[in-house]
């Protein structure tokens, strides 16, 4: 059971991970998983750079690829007393040596992981995309480090021929209203290009009257759209047109997180009123939360006019350790969940548009009490919503099983929104993918050998979660 | 595996449907299970009509038995875009196209219920009560529709014969305080009956004095019962009379559902001013929330004396979509579970008569987090206190597993309140309450091949749990 | 399957008792705890009184071990209507009948157990301690009381044979910060007695400003520490001179339980103002708990200087039942916990000290719904932050298993407590571990079947958890 330093333990994938323990059960699992294993990814949400799918150049170096940027492997070092300096983040592009010393220590401190899907996606990552056949650890650091500069340098691990061979059949990226989404046309105008990459509409920080820069946010939403944001129908007016851009750019959702998914209306002089408090800088706290909840609302009419799914991430509190996000920036591992509640706060959106035709309204949490008490109940009558798949803490192994027992209840399957990995890691994509397939088999595996569904018809749910659906929600 | 539709999907049910799959698990659920599983059924909460039974007219047809007036049922085929109009919702009797058009939407929606406890529910229903043995869906609507029909016409199939096949040994009924309970007790004295058919005191409307009608129904409530209601003692007075004429036709519980289950009394003088601010309409919500409060302490005093057995369902908030109640009525898919808090809500009522030996309150709730935060501790300490069984969205298997997972380890199996079906839809009773027999058998099975729990005690629980526990909380 | 009466059924402990039932993945959690069951025992956090070692006088009897300090035991009794007079509660020592009368009442409802860890624990002490080899019953109460009592009477039964016998390396008590730890100094004087007994800092009550007697308090915590406690300045000196005090006596924690966890800073003049208002009584509820927030935080950063590690015990209701803590006193069964919240409330205290080097804070839980919405994203990116194991009504095996389900995925191994018994139910310590070390077996196991880990690095974690991690969070 020791680890021999001269004979590093091997790193396998096991074809039946994930599946359930029991032979007659995985024999099941097996069955509908081989049904899906293969299928394209459709992936609706997420955080990839369009620019490298554009510019193709390679991977700068293994540190880039697995760990700077990618606040689910930074954050746990940094718990273990690892600096985020030393991991590289906030500091650009790194040195080789740099890079080799951040990645070594991801390899010393491989244990940490034992347990997470970080873990799971890692392996996954280096056995099947990258061949690594040995297990991380301070001894095989550098080796491993040779070997993945090694294969980043070759052209099939350009992320075109990533793309190519992860089978992506669409993938959504995810963009501020004032991008002008150059990259994206480029892309659709690059005949060497055929894969399908389409923007998100992400207006969060136009919402937020309260922050510091908002201000000069909507002043140059005003120049970018052309028209009058000095008052609040001028900013209406401007999200309209920014909206039909993206739309005219393939855009098909938008994206909305905030701290709370409040959609209480205000009267239109109020709102009025309190816009221009806020271009003033003399809006209060309070008058700005309102605001934000009215603009949700009017986002919401809107989606059942230009027809973009409507997402909301809701219940974080955005940079928690404010001496991190001064130095190292956001998203830096310190977003750290909130209580959910949904049925109030999202009963004025939903009395208006909850039967709306047009309108998709996919709700995201990281509270799992709200599963079956809140997301599952309102899916289950509202035409208009759908339960989001688990999302970022969530979006592990055991967490979605949880989900599944705790939705699938009251809303079966079709109210789901399929999966999204919502990654800014590129090569996590076809791996979060496959273990939400693996996990999805099992639990209709588990539902036919408990005689609650016939194994056709767990057959067809397998397919229409990668196939129907994720097209049904995201309009795709 | 494709669905040949001259030759449709058979509909069978496996004797071993819900119990656990690993064969040695199983085998010892099995035998559990064959102790209960022909035990009469005592259903203590429900809402069947009683003049169902009085007048023993057959069921209409399909749609009235298994999908109109079943928002379980219907609020699945709303949310996939089915209008409710569709399936008769809110239009009283349906014309035989009308019934025909609803049943055939549920059986080309089949697929929807995929993994819920409601088709669970109908296909048990449909093989086991009615015979059907192909599998619903477009193509085989119309001839499932002719056959169950044809079933209804049948002497067999008519509520009184149902009743006595179901084994139902007690059903109480849900009933307003002003009713004069005429349907119950012509079914006492029909020399051709002999089931026991008796009310419960549903008082819920004459606390909520925010709520518009209520001065008029006060008023009601003072004619029924001689008493005069314009002043809030004799609202007590009038409730107590109510209680007695309940209790005198058979009652042995009072349901109280309300969105929280504060219990914080007012002075007398508070009380007696709101409750005129009330009657006169000027009372503000506030008033009318702590005057409802206080009235649900009274309540329990009420209880502590004359022994109905007080059952709080808290936490929704009723009627979300007001366009649907508007146009189809209450109860009709949309109501939606809240955050719940029992602990310092209650804590007025239990210091006064936790422990007051003629008090039995059976909690609910569909907040899955307060099962082993709040319930559970509350219930193992208070004598007066019962943890009630999973309700209507929990009512299902993996919610009834993680709620004894839950809830036992703090409180065992004797502070439960036994299975309450709380259902409307008549012929779901047997099947929901033997899908309660197969979890517990499947749940105690495991504690028995866990070591946990010996064999015998493990039979004595599961027989106690359909039996003893019911009849002591609900005084039958 | 009936008892006869004449052969009472047996006590049995099985081998494999609470590990998983599928035989492949019970063979490896075998193997797992194989390398577990038989290390010391660290026991950071507990209620047990250190004069039970200095002394080493035998346990009264079998009422005194087994039932009525017990609250975990007292509580479930009562709720089934067994006065807590009955069971000896809050009446010093027993008389030999009515101990015996006491322990009686316990074995004639040993049927309200099933399924409870309490019923788990005394099963384990009875078999495994004592030698007891029947069930409990009311046939068999009085001759399991006599074989207990015979047992106790022995040199092996008295405390500091089975401090050893039960292989406890280090045992921290609760103390109070006046409490001169002369028993704690005693035991290290003692040239008979080896074992490691440290005290912990726990001032709660120095905390709560609100709480009759708080003024009487404070002013004995000046007279001895020799410091002016009539201002805060001063109320600060006097708690770090007996936390110095405490750690020159080996303590290595303070524990601090509140309703919430707040820590929000007052400016030093309305600390003091408030502070002057509490000592002459004036000061509100409202000021009250904001001097507590000001004055947990300023434990907080005593912890960073002093090294002493910091355990947050949030979100319960003591007392919830006045009329049995008036008779009874507290810890009597009826404190039920409340709704968690950590994000908000400890983002001062994390901002200030959530990456000091010398902060180690151990949140504990009684709200499963905080465990992957809330403890762990903290731990999983503060250093200082470890997520407590499952405390009280969730020390508990199924609970344990969702605990270990939540948050491992966010945080791994390496950012957890290690197991803490938190009793003071002496024989209650060697099965508590036990149980403990079962799960993680178990659970490891699971990860090894479905391939999310390989069996070595299993293995390296279930001796860590109970070796190494431990020491470091509790720098032990």
């Amino acid at each position: 059971m020791t680890v021999n330093l001269h004979q590093p333990a091997s790193l396998v994938l096991h074809p039946d991970r994930l599946l359930p323990t029991d032979p007659r059960v995985r024999d099941i699992a097996r069955r509908l998983y081989d049904a899906v294993r293969d299928l394209p990814i459709i992936s609706p949400h997420g955080h990839v750079n369009p620019r490298m799918l554009l510019d193709n150049v390679p991977f700068r170096d293994p540190a880039e690829l697995f760990v700077t940027p990618d606040h689910y492997v930074t954050r746990l070092l940094h718990a273990s007393g690892v600096p985020l300096e030393a991991l590289g983040v906030g500091q650009g592009p790194l040195s080789e040596t740099a890079a080799r010393a951040a990645w070594r220590l991801l390899c010393e401190h491989w244990d940490l992981y034992r347990g997470t899907p970080v873990r799971y996606w890692l392996e996954s990552e280096l056995v099947e995309i990258f061949g690594v056949t040995v297990r991380p650890s301070a001894a095989t650091a550098d080796a491993i480090y040779d070997h993945l500069a090694e294969r980043l340098s070759q052209d099939e691990y350009k992320p075109r021929a990533l793309f190519d061979r992860f089978k992506i059949s669409a993938l959504a990226t995810t963009d501020d209203p004032c991008d002008d989404l150059a990259v994206h046309g480029a892309l659709v105008a690059d005949p060497t290009w055929s894969g399908r990459v389409i923007p998100t509409f992400r207006p969060d920080r136009y919402l937020e009257a309260s922050e510091a820069g908002w201000p000069t946010l909507v002043a140059r939403l005003g120049q970018v759209s052309g028209e009058d944001t000095s008052n609040y129908a001028g900013w209406v007016k401007a999200m309209e047109a920014r909206r039909q851009y993206f739309i005219s750019h393939g855009a098909t959702s938008a994206d909305h997180a905030h701290t709370d998914c409040g959609t209480e209306p205000l009267q239109p002089s109020e709102a009025e009123r309190i816009y221009h408090a806020a271009v003033a800088g003399t809006a209060t706290l309070i008058e700005a939360v309102a605001l934000r909840r009215h603009m949700l609302l009017e986002m919401a009419r809107m989606s059942t006019e230009d027809g973009l799914t409507m997402t909301i991430h809701a219940g974080v509190r955005r940079d928690h350790h404010q001496p991190s996000a001064a130095r190292f920036g956001p998203d830096t591992g310190h977003d750290i969940p909130l209580r959910g509640d949904f049925t109030d706060p999202l009963r004025p959106l939903l009395e208006r548009y909850g039967t709306h035709p047009n309108l998709k309204l996919v709700l995201f949490t990281l509270d799992e009490s709200t599963f079956s008490r809140e997301l599952a109940p309102l899916a289950g009558f509202y035409p208009s919503v759908y339960v989001g798949q688990p999302w970022w803490f969530l979006d592990a192994p055991d967490a979605i099983r949880r989900w599944r027992s705790a939705i699938t209840e009251t809303v079966g399957f079709s109210r789901t929104s399929g999966f999204i990995d919502d990654t800014r890691a590129f090569c996590t994509i076809p791996v979060r993918h496959d273990m939400s397939r693996r996990l999805d088999s099992g639990y209709l595996a588990t539902l036919v050998a408990e005689h609650r569904l016939d194994e056709d018809e767990a057959l067809e749910t397998a397919v229409d979660i990668v196939t129907r659906l994720p097209q049904e929600v995201f309009k795709l």
